[in-house]
C-alpha cells in the first residue's frame, strides 16, 4: 500500500475511534490512564530493550550525546511517565461542561457545550516520553490521536504505542484511539497533513525547521510556536535584588527550554547599579553575555551584540543585554524582536506594571516573576500539550481544556424563522 | 512595486494599526461605528455612482442577473449597513474581560484576559455590504482588518473603504486599521495568505472553490466552512404538525443559504403518514424532491436520488428525502454525508433528544427547531462574521467575541522556579 493510502486508512480509523471516545465517560477514560500507568511500569524491561535498539542505531549514526540522552528511557523516565498519567487522572474532565447558556426571546434555549476536538495529530522529535504524555492528555479530553515520533525513537515509540492500545482495549475503548504512524520517513508526515477530512488539529513539537515544514504543508489547523525569544525588562523602579533573582532564574534554571530568557532589557538609570553584580553572577554560572554598546561600556567582559542576537533563541547559556531609555523603548524592542511567547517586567511602579501588561502582545506577560512560569503545570492548567503563540484557539500553554471545543445545542418547541 | 511587496506593505501597516486599535477604548471604537453609519447614509449618491461603474462592467461581462442583484447597492442596502453598524455599537465590548483568574499556591495571581486577535484578513465575493459589516465587527473587537472583496465589486468597495478610513481618522484612530487590497486579481489573495508575520487570521466567505483555494494556499490560520449540508430528522415520536412546519421553514424560507435544509430524514414508521402532505406543501412551493427508494414508493412525484445527492448542498429549491430505519440510522447518515454545520431532530422522546444532541457532531444541533437558527443574530451573539465548521477556536456562528483571544497575565512579587 502507498504511504498516502496507509496514512489515510489510519486517519479514517482514528475518526471512527474518536466518535467512540467522545461518547465514553470519565470513568472509562481514567481507567485507561491508570491501566497504562501500571503497564508501562510492569513492562519496563521490554520498553528498555526496544529503546536499546534505537540507542544502538543512534550511536551507529553518530548522533550527539545530547540527542542520545533525550532518547534514552531510564527507570526515572518510566516513573515520570506513570506519575504524569496519574496526574492527568486527577484533572477535571472538560467534556460535557456547559460553558454558557441563555434563553432567547422566542423561547429557544441555547447552550454551548464542551466536546472533544476529535482527531489530533502530534508530530514530535526524539523524546519517547512525549508518546505517553500526549496520548494521556488526548485520551482524557476524549480525542483520538495519531502520533508521529522522531524516526530515531522508532522502536521505543512502537513499544509504547502497543502498550497504550492494550490499555484502551482493556477498558472497552477502541485501540485505534491512539495510533503511531508506522512509516519512518517524512512522506508520512506530509500525507498526514493532507487528511483534512479526518484530522481536526495538528500539534508539532520540536525545532523551528520541523514546525515550518508542518505549517507550510498542512491543510489542517496547526497550533504551534516557532520559538521563544523571551525578555525580562528591569524597570527603573525595580527592586534590584528581586530583579537579579528573577533574571538569574529566567536564564539559568533551565536554559534549553522555550520559556527561558534570551534578552535582558535594563532601564538606563539602574543599569550602572544593576548590571555589574548581575553579570558577575551570570559569568560565574557560565553565561556568555552579548551586550549593546551601553552594556559593553558598563561590562568590560561583554561581547558586542550583533543585530541578529536580538531575535535569536539561544536555548543555551548565552544572554543578550540591552540598556533602554525607558519602558516604552523596552516594549518597542519586545514588539520588534520578540516572539509573542513570554515577557516579564520587574517594577514596583503600579502604573507601569499595568501598561506593560496591556501593551505587550505575548501569550504570557508577567509582573515580578520569572519567565519560566509559562508552563501549563506551573500556571495551574495541569499537564500541558505544548505552548501556542498563534492567537487562534489557544494563546499560551495548552492544557486538557484546549484539546476540546464547544458546540451549540439549541432546544426548542417548534420554533421557525419568520 | 510587485504585488507581493504591495501586499506586505499593507499587512505591515495593518499590524502597526492593530496595536493602536488594541489600546483604544470602547468609546473611540463606537464613535467610529456611529460616524460611519452617518457617513454612508450621507454619501449614498457617491456610493451608488461608484457601484454603477461595477454594475455596468458586470453587464458588459455578461454576469447573471442574480450576481448583479447581489452586487447592487440599493437605498435599502445602505440603510441595512447603517442599522447593522448601530447594532454593533450596542454589543458589549469583549476586550479587557477577565475570563478566568486564580491564585497559585506560590502566590502568583494568574488571569486570562480577553484581547483582540490582531490583524484579520477577510476574503469575500460580490456583496459590497460585507465590506461595511465585516469592518464594523473587526473594529468593535479592536482589530485591524485587510479586506479583499470580489473584483466585480471593485469600485463599490474602494468607495466604502475610503469612507471607513475617514471615520477611523475622525475618531483619532489609524486609517490603516481597515484597508482594502487595491489589486484586482487573485495574486493579491495569494500574497496576503503568505503574510504570517503580520496577519493572525483569515476568514474566507464565498463558494467552496474560493474557500478551498484559501485553505490550500494559506500559511495563516483559516476559519471557514466549505458547505452546509444540513439535515432535519423526523423521529417516530415527532409531533408531525410541528415536523412539517420546521421542515418547510428549514427548506423554503431562504433556500440559498448555508443553514437551509438539504436532506430530510424520516423514521420509517411515520413516513407513510408524514410524507404525502409534507411533499404536497413542498411541491406547491416549487421544491423538487429527490427521494430514496422507499420515499419514491410513497411519493409518486419524487425523482430517485443518486448517491451524490446525499452530499450535495443544493442552495436551491431542491430537497433529498430518505426514509430511515431508526434514529441511529439517521445519525449514521448525518455522520457520513453531513458537513458538521447544522442538524436538527424533531421528537417528543426525551431520551432520543438527548442522544441525538450528544452524538451528532455538528456546530449547531437543534431539537424541535428550524436549522435556519444557525446564525449569530438568531442565537443571540449579535452580528456574525461567518460560521465555522472547523473545530478550532470557533465551531458554529462567530460573533464579536470570536474575533478576540485571551492572554495570560501573571502577577507576582518575586516568584522564581525551583
Amino acid at each position: 500500500m502507498s504511504v498516502e493510502l496507509t496514512v489515510e486508512k489510519i486517519a479514517r480509523a482514528a475518526r471512527a475511534a474518536s466518535r467512540k471516545m467522545a461518547g465514553s465517560g470519565s470513568a472509562a477514560k481514567n481507567q485507561v490512564l491508570r491501566t497504562l500507568a501500571d503497564a508501562i511500569q510492569a513492562r519496563t524491561a521490554y520498553i528498555q530493550a526496544e529503546n536499546q535498539k534505537d540507542i544502538s542505531y543512534a550511536r551507529k549514526k553518530g548522533l550527539s550525546s545530547a540527542m542520545i540522552d533525550r532518547l534514552t528511557v531510564t527507570d526515572a523516565t518510566i516513573r515520570s511517565m506513570a506519575d504524569g498519567l496519574m496526574e492527568v487522572v486527577q484533572l477535571e474532565d472538560p467534556v460535557g461542561a456547559v460553558t454558557r447558556g441563555w434563553l432567547r426571546p422566542n423561547g429557544l434555549q441555547v447552550s454551548r457545550v464542551r466536546i472533544p476536538l476529535g482527531v489530533i495529530g502530534i508530530i514530535y522529535e526524539s523524546r519517547p516520553n512525549v508518546t505517553v504524555d500526549a496520548a494521556g492528555l488526548c485520551i482524557k479530553a476524549g480525542n483520538a490521536v495519531i502520533l508521529r515520533g522522531g524516526s530515531e525513537a522508532y522502536h521505543s515509540n512502537q513499544a509504547l504505542a502497543g502498550i497504550i492500545t492494550g490499555a484502551l482495549e482493556a477498558a472497552g475503548l477502541p485501540g485505534e484511539a491512539v495510533q503511531m504512524l508506522p512509516i519512518r520517513d517524512r512522506s508520512a508526515v506530509k500525507a498526514l497533513l493532507q487528511q483534512e477530512e479526518f484530522v481536526d488539529l495538528i500539534i508539532p513539537r520540536g525545532g523551528e525547521g520541523l514546525i515550518r515544514f508542518v505549517v507550510q504543508n498542512s491543510m489542517i489547523p496547526v497550533l504551534k510556536h516557532y520559538k521563544g525569544v523571551c525578555h525580562v525588562y528591569v524597570d527603573e523602579s525595580a527592586d534590584l535584588a528581586m530583579a537579579q533573582e528573577i533574571s538569574f532564574n529566567a536564564k539559568v534554571q533551565r536554559p534549553g527550554v522555550c520559556n527561558a530568557m534570551e534578552t535582558l532589557l535594563v532601564h538606563r538609570s539602574v543599569a550602572p547599579d544593576f548590571l555589574p553584580s548581575m553579570a558577575k553572577r551570570f559569568i560565574k554560572a557560565g553565561v556568555e553575555i552579548r551586550g549593546c554598546e551601553k552594556t559593553c561600556r558598563i561590562l568590560a567582559d561583554a561581547i558586542p551584540a550583533e543585530e541578529e542576537d536580538w531575535s535569536t533563541e539561544y536555548l543555551d547559556l548565552i544572554l543578550s543585554i540591552k540598556v533602554v531609555e525607558d519602558m516604552q523603548a523596552a516594549i518597542s524592542h519586545i514588539t520588534l524582536y520578540g516572539s509573542s511567547h513570554t515577557d516579564a517586567i520587574v517594577t514596583s511602579d503600579y502604573d507601569r506594571a499595568g501598561r506593560f501588561v496591556r501593551q505587550v502582545d505575548s501569550s504570557v506577560v508577567l509582573v515580578n516573576a520569572s519567565t519560566r512560569f509559562n508552563d501549563g503545570g506551573q500556571l495551574g492548567l495541569g499537564a500541558e500539550i505544548g505552548i501556542s503563540t498563534s492567537k487562534l484557539h489557544a494563546f499560551g500553554p495548552m492544557g486538557v481544556e484546549e484539546l476540546t471545543t464547544t458546540k451549540f445545542v439549541v432546544q426548542g418547541n417548534g420554533q421557525i424563522r419568520t
